[in-house]
């Protein structure tokens, strides 16, 4: 009898549930769900109006991905839930909500249907800055050795901030909640009844150390004398590191789902942070980015290392036994949409749809028809900040060489070395820093579609590019660490190595660096890094000030 | 009886002629002729092939001008040529051409009608290049005071470069010239029969000043032993101030014209350095820019001022009597042309369209309900290099402070603001420099057609605008002169401000500056200048090395 495991991927605007097999990585079936409260950044469902920067969701939705997709993929596969050895769970982060001690979220309780600080507050809800600036400013203050491994910045986005800013705002959600906990791990409790914090989630966005672990009291209560004891009041229960089990299908679960009680349940990991598995990546030296709207690129490394402007590591956080890395590119995908949706004259849209091209494949026949620094231009790819190496979000884009000869597909072509320049400015200090990078494999839409791009990636960074073999890579990932969380004794595996090797999934084709163009784009390069430094740190400081102003405006026109 | 004059105002692309009341300056009859043979890049009329960046013209096109137009505005307005009084010409400059003594160009001889140097070659015939660089070079290496009027640099567009590249590449058509000539004063020539070297191109264009002359025999002989005495044998002649007259028409002339034998001819003006009396403008103090593809700064001075940055300054080189300076952008119009051109998408295209409105209407309107600041974005405005003031076609464009909010219509008014930056720095280096500016006026279609580009100006350069009122000012200042050659004896004038007073015309429409604007762009003025000089001044010199490399590029496309 062949086995299975169910690994769910939720993002930020569905939950995707893929069906596996075992022994050899077939992707068997997927089930995607489109949450319907999707992000309320205007208004709560019942009319409570949200202010900027707000973006909640609904955990019912979640719910709901449970119980539609999980129950899809086994009648689409036509298989029995004895076949399900394993689930496994990878959720965006910090997506946090408050909870009772027996799971339930605040917002299903009818004193809470209409405060927003009682739902989930969504990774990308910005509106916690305040208090994360009050953290950072507190940390740096009092010399506090864990800022220095968050490249010297708390989030808006973390946890912390996201708890404090319910605390202030509405004191009897805080009152009322046993305790603030991951989305993620909440789906596990959701499955198991037990809470385990993930070490992913509570490395990279909670402050967790496995050796210092939380930041102290002394600490928190110099925040605000209420925060003294948050850890016991509010952020209980063991941190456990992810490729373990959490626990067993509950049987109130097992009706949720449709799959057998007992069933055993991995511990939760990051989306990213997990999907290095389905890429066969299991060890230091390759770095996988997954390229989609952002960049994220994951690495691992055996010793604990202080790489300036990435943004957290983590023992036992991408794989257990390494330190986990992760950088990020804000805007790669998003930059090239922006650019056909803002820049591209009609002539172009028409040419591509008489030839029957998408209008992406069309620019890449035209951009691809030039030399390497033909297009006379260089662009900082920063239309959203900068996450790495800069962690500056106030940075923004720039292109310059413009002539009256200057083209879209020249303009499309800069866009593109950008990010591939962001790429290699992450990979280069990784090495600086003594984290190796040896590799790069690629997931996601792009990495799939578009070879151009991967051959520019290639060129640039002087790195032979792979491209993960799965179209739904952390899907896939969340299979093996079920596999994992089964064990071989359930039909699964004991070594997340054999089953990423097993499961995982890397495409034949390959793409290597041609060496002149390397050469062309080294000094390129140079010229980049001289823009880099001296607009992104602080030099000239003119795209901070640039966009105080812009903020100022935007927000006179909003009052 | 009513006195006309004709001011003929040869362009680019077109000769046009226009017939003026001397009283009251009213417009009675225009014509334009357009030049059968254009400008020549590619090849001659018989097939002769043309090198890279060369640009002719024919001088019979000329002459046609003259044959076609005149009669036409006289025929139109019903006058006798008794009734004109005056004519007055002005012309793109350097545009030059080598004659016999009777002023019959080389290349209307059989002998040479296919060698290229025979020619017109155009004021933008740019493969002098090399000849340049050596008069530059060989100036400054002899410390040659002249060089110091011109930024410390000889323009490939010039006279002696051009002359030079004869000498080289065809000796025997040097050889064969009785003298090289602006076109402009060709043309007087043709209707006068005299050679007179106006003042404001031998000073602009042929390193000529009033007191030192042209540059010495040693400094001839040093560039090459056969131009020792160049002017004696190759540029022979007066030099006579504008605003004089040059001489009376021949009967060989009238018969060309249909013009009275005997009408006053005035000595000829540079298109733009003439144009200032069309607006009014005969005195210092007073800036006129002339707005086009590209923009030409005119003012004049009682002093004579060494301005960095602005290419050559000459007595009597605007108005008789004055300093006369020029600055000048290289891309104006032609710059908001390339971006409706390359970066605007159809949908913006199809709601003008929808509105009824032009598109440049359309984007005024959306980019007018912007703050000032609001767009975050900053422009360096060098498309095609920057002419003023720091004198380096190598320079790029650049735009900074790209967000995924940036819409197309926060470009374009960012383009219009930095061309407004580029003024306003050329207006404060003439203010440093001790060339007072107080009060600017805008000639050309877009200072007519477009308001929210005239608000801008004046709010960036914290100036009143005033607009000039003619649609054809170069063509109606060469009237003004044309009426000053006159002389009140004929029933002209005798005083050039006199004539610009009752013949020139500006708009009753002015733009004052909004103050609380005026504020917000010093704020971004500052940035700008950090940029330019960052950029432009060489601290950073990536605009020249990608402009290096894309040459290069496209050379061995080429090849």
């Amino acid at each position: 009898m062949k086995k299975y495991t169910v690994g769910i991927d939720f993002g930020t605007l569905s939950g995707r549930c893929l069906l596996t097999d075992v022994e050899t990585g077939e992707e068997i079936a997927t089930s995607v769900f489109e949450y319907p409260h999707q992000v309320m950044s205007d208004k709560l469902l019942d009319g409570t109006p949200l202010m900027i920067d707000w973006h909640l969701q609904h955990p019912q939705d979640y719910l709901d991905v449970l119980h539609f997709t999980i129950r899809d993929v086994m009648h689409q596969a036509n298989i029995s839930n004895k076949q399900v050895i394993g689930v496994g769970v990878d959720f965006t982060s910090c997506t946090m909500l408050p909870i009772l001690k027996d799971g339930t979220p605040l917002c299903f309780l009818n004193e809470f249907k209409s405060v927003p600080n009682a739902y989930v507050k969504l990774w990308k809800h910005h509106s916690a800055q305040p208090w994360a600036d009050k953290m950072t400013e507190t940390a740096i203050r009092r010399g506090e050795k864990f800022i220095k491994r968050y490249g010297g910045k708390i989030s808006s986005e973390w946890m912390f901030p996201k708890i404090w800013q319910t605390l202030e705002e509405n004191p009897e959600v805080y009152e009322k909640a046993d305790t603030f906990i991951e989305a993620a791990d909440w789906i596990v409790m959701v499955l198991t009844g037990n809470l385990v914090r993930n070490t992913a989630s509570a490395g990279a966005k909670a402050c967790w150390h496995k050796k210092d672990g939380f930041p102290s009291k002394e600490y928190f209560k110099e925040l605000d004398p209420r925060l003294e004891n948050i850890i016991e009041e509010k952020f209980w229960g063991e941190v456990r590191s992810i490729g373990t089990r959490a626990g067993l299908l509950t049987q109130k679960a097992a009706e949720l789902t449709g799959l057998l009680e007992g069933t055993p349940i991995a511990t939760a990991h990051l989306d990213a942070h997990g999907a290095t598995v389905g890429a066969k990546i299991t060890e230091p030296g390759k770095m996988l980015i997954m390229m989609g709207t952002s960049s994220c690129h994951e690495l691992m490394c055996s010793t604990e290392e202080m790489v300036p402007g990435i943004c957290g590591y983590v023992e036992d956080g991408i794989v257990p036994g390494y330190y986990g890395y992760e950088a990020g590119q804000s805007c790669v995908g998003d930059h090239f949409a922006w650019f056909v949706e803002n820049c591209l004259p009609a002539s172009y849209k028409e040419e591509a749809k008489r030839q029957n091209k998408d209008i992406y494949s069309y620019l890449n026949i035209l951009a691809a028809e030039k030399e390497v620094g033909e297009t006379g231009l260089i662009a900082l790819d920063w239309w959203n900040g900068n996450r790495s190496v800069l962690v500056d979000g106030n940075l923004s884009g720039m292109i310059l060489g413009y002539t009256l000869l200057t083209k879209p597909e020249d303009i499309y072509r800069a866009l593109i070395e950008a990010t591939a320049f962001g790429t290699r400015k992450i990979v280069e200090t990784f090495i600086e820093y003594h984290v190796p990078v040896d590799e790069i494999i690629i997931a996601g839409g792009i990495a799939e579609k578009n070879p151009f791009i991967m051959q520019i990636y290639a060129d640039v960074t002087g790195r032979t590019i792979h491209i993960a073999g799965s179209k739904q890579n952390a899907a896939l990932s969340s299979c093996i660490w079920a596999a994992l969380a089964a064990g071989k004794e359930n039909g699964g595996y004991d070594d997340i190595k054999e089953a990423a090797d097993n499961m995982g999934n890397i495409k034949d084709v390959v793409y290597s660096p041609n060496w002149e163009n390397k050469a062309a784009y080294d000094q390129l390069y140079k010229e980049y890094e001289v823009l880099h430094d001296y607009f992104g740190r602080g030099i000239n400081p003119i795209m901070n000030n640039l966009k105080k102003r812009m903020n100022e405006c935007r927000r006179n026109r909003k009052c």
